[in-house]
């Protein structure tokens, strides 16, 4: 059987690499593609590297053309999927990209984006506990956020185990692709080349309490994340470092323990044989995670690393695998484990 | 019906893009991976982004084990695939990513390589003409090099058309994989990054009577080649930048003509819309060539551009789709015309 | 003595770059800085990287701020340099960094920039054979741009001896800042960084007449160009091949005394011993051009190569050097012919 | 008057940038240049974009060489500077890019290096309390790590203030020219183009017990340090990321007033206006540090940002500016504050 999908946003970079997904995914026909300022354009223009779809047309965005069909995908900007996902009937599965339907609680959604929060929807990261069961029966899923996706994959064992206090300290770094297609100065080429830089310093990014519900989720209690997002010189890819002070008792073995216990059997995360270390460049293109951790016996914390594709297992292939969930298929089906690396 | 395949050189850029590739493929089941300096080491230590292979050990060049298989791709330094090969039977298809096979002209191999001439086998550009036909009945295949498919598919089509003279001038950059992992100084990050510089200038680089032996054939009469090389700051890609004058009466009208007959129908060749020009982005990871032209009337020329990922249209993925050829499977099989971007 | 500098469109790249160089001037005094859309802003927010001239405010581009300075340089949008050239006084140096005033044939200016011809000025590429006297007495000096820039001290040599036929082709790939500070979103670092393509192909671009008019200088004869610009993944530089057929009885002989000859005792270019080739990220942040060259016998061609700064020696050094020359001081200083590298 | 000064370890990226520094220095006369196995050969050979030097001969790294000069810089991999030092005369100013002689705790040098300790000589990071005066007497200098000079101005003020608990959490980024020139895998160009990993996770880095020491001496305690270093897909810039948990009553009025007056007139450190953050590309090719820092309420943590080149305020500009100081020149001379961008 296969089941049509419409995406909304087709012209974006979430877009763009959903769409890279879905034309090699064997269960899936794309169907209605829509785009705001360049609806009704060829999709040659704005996806180039998209050649099968390359004379496919866009429409406006809007729920007449998002109906009937068995998925929607939502590639738009926060805020705009809550009024169409109403308009959409329960036949048709809902996989958000934004960020609308991601957190639980409505005072955190105001402090972090200043307008009324539209509610919360099945947390599409499959690989925290409890989460995989509700996505297979869900009708409208959120997909996380990039940052946070990568930064719970690298923290929650820990979490999860008792193993770390709740205050998590966390560097990541993503590609430019992870700003959009914004045309903003600083995300000019000559800009980025050659360059790092922060933004958001001091808790101010929206990613944050998402990063806190994960964990807090995973241990049970409350959990605090200092979060300082870098800007760094690359088109894809995240590579969050994430530490926090080991509880008393918490060694080597016991980390080592929750780690493998905790990942056991996930297709798209891997942990890592000793002594190697996650790189984005190993994850390009793929659906993967890569973790590792060590012990700083000296300053008493876990660091946990994760990479990922911040476009694939940080968007649109964690999407496809929430999808695949929803329909019953396979997790991986048309997703790939393996990096386009060099 | 599964195939197997093997591949000789798993450890090196071009074996590891032909094993993504191949782990890709409905057809095919990845048999033995052998290596030189790494043999008997987990693949997961060379090739970090294969995931589904991580743990696969490689084990050392030789024909034991690569017999026994319905394939055997040969990712070797050039020289090492002669006597290889001829140690394995006729069972065996084999497919070579290496130089050996592709010249014709003895005196040229001499003049090139300082070695004797090894022979020669069919040629595996399946949108040169004639050549699909050959590839289909083939048990040994010569894989081109990169440069020269991005200059092949750029130029034939004028060359076969007989509009433009028999002297190409072709400058080409392209991404530092196409050197290898060999430890060179002039290939670390440092110094690569910010960085565009030529090599081989003035008619020595290796590829340049491959190219030759190409357009000559297109034109049915002897064409030369000036061939610069650049290399450029990106991991892949090549862009291949070919002009040569045009002949008297050969116009915008009959180049048109001409591109559009001989790229018609192609799977992996698009020749672009009016007014879009190829990028290596846009084929990144892909089999995807883009080709446009130009006619300049000031200066009397046709620019011919053409962009690949040389790892793949340009190495691993042009010897996949001769295998699939060879073994009677849809061209196409196991590749994908979508390129990952940005 | 101190002369005192204005600097029209200091927000810019060229602005920018032309504002470090004169800081760093043992001679100059940066005067009145102007700038359009951020006019009234401290300069800080525009050119992060110039710390001494962080809380140094800009006022609107016009007459009256550049007035009374000892020189005004203009790095502004073509078309804008004439209007304003004609209320400044001739006590004011003017260095046009724009292209206004640099073609001589009224008739090639409108072709391409499809307006009137406003004149020309002195031409202020001093290192060709006339050039440097003229601009010793110069009060208005069109600096060359930066393609013309590499393509000239690529190939005058060639043709200034006579060596090659009067028909060039030059492929010249370009850092990403050569394309200024415009938000458009093939600029985006997502778009740039990994990517090689070519735009303007066939002749459009409007630095080819200047190519023309340079190298047909040189020559004594009209010489056409075929010119391919590409974008380089890379923020900064040019590397320009250039190639043109021998003549008969041109060999390397006569080559190397024309190089040797035309080059000899220039600062800012060098030659580079036999087997060593230019390279971008070795003339970073320098005014100096690296030229080499070699002969391909079997294509019959001279090919030249040559890779600048293109906001140094290709716009803002090249300024310097100028106004250098007009004011009668050393034509080096404040410049280096050192790059920063790696 | 003109000091003279030697450099041994001339063709190495630390050697190359302090020998740029110098060429463009009023007062120091470049003299002997040493080299290990590049010995006896041009530096152009090795340092391409040192044109004003392209013709000096490097000899073979040794006392007699160094001998005679005012200044010896020594640049050379960590174990080779003490008995070289010894071997040279108090008339010599001896300035070590390298580690032998930063940390004063001779356990810490034998847990991270392995060897014995040859003892410590005044540290070079004049923005340290209390260094300045030091090193205006100093015959023997320390020149910081690229990565402790990075975190030390970033955090210095506040643990200085006693603003926050001795815990500093460090992810600092580095361009791989950090590395050296080192013929590794893991630093050729295709596989750091596009990635971002780290290495030394867990407190293994070398630079831990040095960050350590600095922040120790500023607080008065001893402050602990985690440090995760990442290699990032840039050839120049470190960007550290750095923080700590706020005491009781540390509100943002008291960071302000910490690191403005720890700041207040360094030359070479600027804090940035609020709402600005530290770029790498803004500082590179200078000697500036750019800082800025935000309080996070809700973590309870302090962030502080630091931005340098590593090359030079992080390694050979750091090193020029310690030697102004023992010569007695302006701290500033020969040094530039405005970064080469974009």
């Amino acid at each position: 059987m296969t089941f049509t999908a419409a995406v909304a946003g087709a012209s974006g970079y979430a877009g763009g690499e959903l769409l890279r997904l879905l034309t090699a995914h064997p269960d899936v026909a794309v169907g209605a593609l829509t785009a705001h300022s360049s609806a009704g354009r060829p999709l040659g223009e704005s996806q180039p590297h998209l050649a099968s779809l390359a004379d496919r047309t866009t429409v406006p965005t809007g729920a007449e053309a998002l109906a009937g069909h068995d998925v929607a995908f939502l590639a738009l900007p926060h805020g705009q999927s809550a009024a169409l996902a109403r308009e959409l009937g329960p036949d048709t599965l809902v996989v958000d990209l934004g960020a609308d339907f991601r957190l639980r609680d409505a005072d955190a959604w105001r402090r972090f984006y200043g307008t009324e929060h539209a509610g919360s929807w099945p947390y599409g990261l499959p690989e925290l506990p409890g989460a995989r069961e509700a996505l297979r029966t869900a009708r409208r899923i959120a997909v996380p956020g990039c940052y946070p996706t990568a930064v719970t994959l690298a923290l929650f064992p820990a979490f999860g185990a008792g193993l770390v206090e709740p205050e998590a300290v966390v560097v990541a770094a993503s590609g430019t692709s992870g700003a959009g297609r914004a045309l903003k100065p600083h995300l000019l080429g000559a800009e980025v080349m050659g360059s790092m830089s922060p933004y958001s310093v001091g808790g101010g990014h929206r990613h944050t309490p998402e990063m806190a519900q994960n964990l807090s989720t995973a241990a049970g209690e409350e959990v605090t994340v200092s979060f300082t997002p870098l800007l760094a010189p690359m088109p894809r890819g995240i590579l969050a470092t994430c530490s926090a002070r080991l509880r008393p008792g918490a060694d080597e073995g016991a980390v080592r323990e929750a780690y493998a216990k905790a990942l056991a059997g996930e297709e798209f995360v891997r942990l890592l044989p000793a002594g190697r270390w996650p790189a984005t460049a190993a994850v390009a293109g793929s659906n993967s995670a890569q973790v590792q951790w060590a012990v700083d016996r000296a300053a008493g914390r876990l660091t946990a690393v994760c990479a990922i594709d911040n476009l694939v297992k940080g968007t649109a292939g964690g999407a496809v695998q929430c999808m695949n969930l929803a329909l019953g298929l396979s997790e991986g089906a048309g997703l790939t484990v393996n990096g386009v690396a060099p």
